[in-house]
């Protein structure tokens, strides 16, 4: 593949930046795959072109039509779809991890067109709720509407999802009336260039409706208004960080953080071993591990076991692990392949060295021989009996590591996953209903999804790391407090509710009921 | 009235601070009618006293339960009406201010206690939205339940409102099954104080569900905690504050800002001299300039008019200010009543000044003389012909003032309201159905709420600057952000959304659809 440069689309232009020029590199390899300077962009003018341009261009449209105009993108971004997947190897992904993000994504991305254009009114707002009566007489009353803020949402992704990221976030904004910037995590931005540049060519959404910003954000929040949006993926210290600038809390811009949490998988005690619920766990782990090579934020970092399996669970833990083919993406038969640059590495053996002080490793070998490239083995690790799990509950090794962790009641395993302080998802895989719903109910209010899977969902079942867009993607606390995804709650952050007053003829013409 | 000692409830116990005595005085008189001291309490206990107390017994209860619980709250505190209002003239309410804030303060609380007993189901849990299927052949699905949060919820309230603030915000909060904290702010502490000794010794709440932090707020943020809620309802700036606190952002507690902003009150092109809806709007001018004496975050702080009626206006605008009679609440006579205290008539003196760079005074005079206590005159101002309007859109005087803008379309006047930055509350006076749909539609995104007020809704309108129950009470940008009120809409800052997904099964037993 040759070395491709890479620019912004701003107010309109394709852009270079005006700083040094900087190598993309290609995580198995090594070898530069893309260039590109940050910097020197007047991001202001870029955020009030997509305000002015963008923003009235859609709004013109009702939800509806910008239904239809989000169906008609997703079908012309299957044209490009075979080069998107062999992008998605230059970070590392397998065929399957890059199915997972370019599929993914496309699939979220008509699942929106569909919605849009089904669902959605022919309508510049969407009525929320019945009327309210508001005088004795009947003279008086109101309802609320939501209809699109004039701002831009401000996309900020991360690396692992750079197909996905983009789209989950532009679908439901399009529908919603409100332009986008988007901005690609560096390591993966070759990625989501060549999607931004389809969608730009395709010629589709109207002029101002997308943005996209290569590099360094540099100012990119100091120049954000009261009506946008900023939608972030990432780490915990980065949405900290987003959430307590300066411009966005003058502001009060609407902030949406979905963060990597310390996700858990919770083995019912009824699931003896051999059987299928017990083998389903077992497939969720080795697949959460194996997925991206455990880059996702929702993979599963804490497995909670009866105390009275952990031995045997460990036993079948090691076997799913040393089965686990560490190689290259291209490799068919590689189930594992690279993090995605030695940054990442260092920092999974870092956050390692820190859960090591509370647990042992049980299967795979930290200081095995890899392949070349910015390779970290998989590995399971096993909470120390009796001892703390400070770290275990807290530090995330963002790669393929899961750690067992052993529980002797239902309360004490829901105790557990609150323990890290509100997580993206949590599944339990149990036969047992009373279980199942102790726990559901314990820690629904630490999710933001919990998957049970008992014997009858085993064939069905979507998967603990996979966020559908019909529901909630999302958790409170450590995973940022944000919601995104989960059908038309997707659009939230870029309406405005507003409730109107007047008498009830005033009300009627001002929002006929053929609208809902 | 004799001087009481204000005391925190705190841990269950009623305490007071280890601080210096510091006097609460009269706005009229300045005499003394409380003493209090502030710090040397273990906030940190305190809130997890709420959190372990409180939260569980709350959860316990079904969500009906709760609505049952809060309806005879609302129904015991009517015993205190009288007293409430009677300590209601200590910071300067006339007797119809006062009554705003009591009899509105008990009417929301009964209001949720009907709605939760009436709509909320006997489970502990929401059921939100449809059944998702997620598989080909319908053997997985999910659905969103609302769960209560297992935190604690801390207002932090104005002293404008001592008795509606602390009751709108406990209302939802219990019927969300999540226990309160109440910080009222100092200046108008102590009828807060006698609402919340009522609350307890009514007996009505489980043990936990409600505490009261009198004086400073001290180190109160910092112990918060990710499963938390802040309700904060005063200044911009103190509103910035809690949303950018470092414990705030790194445990995404969740905040709700309610901030006063620069609201607007538009009459229409046809509204000519001595029509009812002319005549409308100038009520409306007085009502919230002398309601008290225009300390309100709803209040109007700039009336636009068409460009051709604005001298005509600016003289009946004088016939209503000259009107207003200024004087002691405890007077029937009084129509403005002195604001909170003398630091409150030095910021509104100061506000006063930077909008006079940009608008004359029209009526009232600045340096009339005044009765003795913190008095402010009600004033009108009148933009500068062509001039701008920076500081007018801005700047808000937390009193008796307001200020005339002339429009020459409806764009305009739209812009003109949009450049207050985010407000809570717009209204508009027009016969003209044109107008009245196209200034909505134009300022909907800027607004938390619009009143239409018609000739048909002359004789039944609510009131510009009346939050009811029913209806969404916040804005965006300038006014905070947040969203309160607006019936069950109240109850989200509580809640947890969780994705349960399950074979359809497992989810009928976790979730019967009888409980919705």
């Amino acid at each position: 593949m040759s070395v491709r440069e890479l620019r912004s689309f701003l107010s309109g232009e394709w852009r270079s930046g005006a700083g040094p020029e900087q190598i993309l590199r290609d995580a198995t390899s090594g070898g530069p795959v893309a260039c590109f300077r940050s910097g020197g962009h007047d991001i202001g003018a870029a955020l009030a072109w997509g305000r002015t341009r963008g923003g009235p261009a859609l709004r013109r449209l009702t939800f509806r039509a910008r239904g239809e105009l989000v169906a008609s993108l997703a079908t012309a971004l299957r044209d490009v779809r075979p080069e998107l997947l062999e992008i998605a190897r230059t970070y590392g992904a397998t065929a399957a991890d890059a199915r997972r993000d370019v599929d993914g994504g496309l699939f979220t991305l008509a699942y929106y067109g569909r919605l849009g254009a089904k669902a959605l009114p022919e309508a510049g707002f969407l009525l929320d709720g019945a009327v309210e009566p508001l005088s004795r007489k009947g003279g008086f009353a109101g309802r609320h509407i939501l209809v699109p803020r004039h701002g831009i949402a401000v996309q900020i992704n991360a690396y692992n999802f750079p197909c996905w990221g983009p789209l989950e976030k532009l679908g439901p904004a399009l529908l919603a009336g409100v332009p986008s910037l988007v901005k690609p995590a560096t390591r993966a931005a070759l990625l989501t260039c060549h999607l931004v540049e389809a969608i730009v060519e395709s010629g589709i959404l109207p002029n101002g409706s997308i943005s996209l910003l290569v590099g360094s954000g540099a100012d990119l929040l100091d120049h954000l208004e009261s009506q946008d949006a900023v939608l972030f993926t990432g780490s915990a210290e980065t949405g900290r960080a987003i959430r307590s600038h300066p411009r966005v809390v003058a502001e009060a811009v609407r902030v949406n953080v979905e963060a990597d949490s310390l996700n858990a998988s919770v083995l019912g005690p009824d699931a003896a071993p051999g059987t299928p619920v017990r083998a389903a766990f077992l497939r969720e782990i080795r697949s959460e591990m194996s997925a991206k090579a455990g880059q996702k934020c929702t993979a599963i970092r804490r497995a909670l076991v009866p105390e009275s399996e952990v031995d045997s669970i460990a036993a079948e833990v090691r076997g799913v692990v040393e089965e686990l083919r560490v190689g290259a993406p291209s490799d068919p038969e590689t189930d594992v392949g690279p993090l995605v640059d030695p940054d990442a590495v260092r920092a999974a053996r870092d956050g390692l060295t820190e859960l090591l002080a509370e647990a042992d490793v049980i299967a795979g070998d930290p200081d095995a021989p890899l392949p070349a490239g910015a390779f970290f083995p998989p590995l399971a690790l096993r909470l120390r009996d009796g001892g703390a799990a400070a770290r275990v509950n807290s530090v995330e090794v963002f790669g393929p590591l899961v750690t067992l962790m052993p529980y002797r009641s239902a309360d004490e395993a829901a105790a557990i996953c609150a323990a890290g302080g509100g997580s993206l998802v949590t599944s339990v895989f149990s036969n047992d209903a009373a279980f199942l719903a102790e726990v559901t109910t314990a820690i629904a209010p630490w999710n933001g999804r919990v998957m049970t899977v008992s014997g009858r969902a085993l064939a069905e079942h979507s998967g603990h790391g996979v966020a559908v867009p019909q529901l909630l993607h999302g958790g409170p606390g450590r995973a940022g407090g944000g919601e995104e995804l989960g059908g038309l709650r997707a659009l939230h952050p870029f309406l405005n509710r507003c409730a109107v007053q007047g008498d009830p003829e005033t009300l009627r013409e001002l929002f006929p009921d053929g609208a809902a």
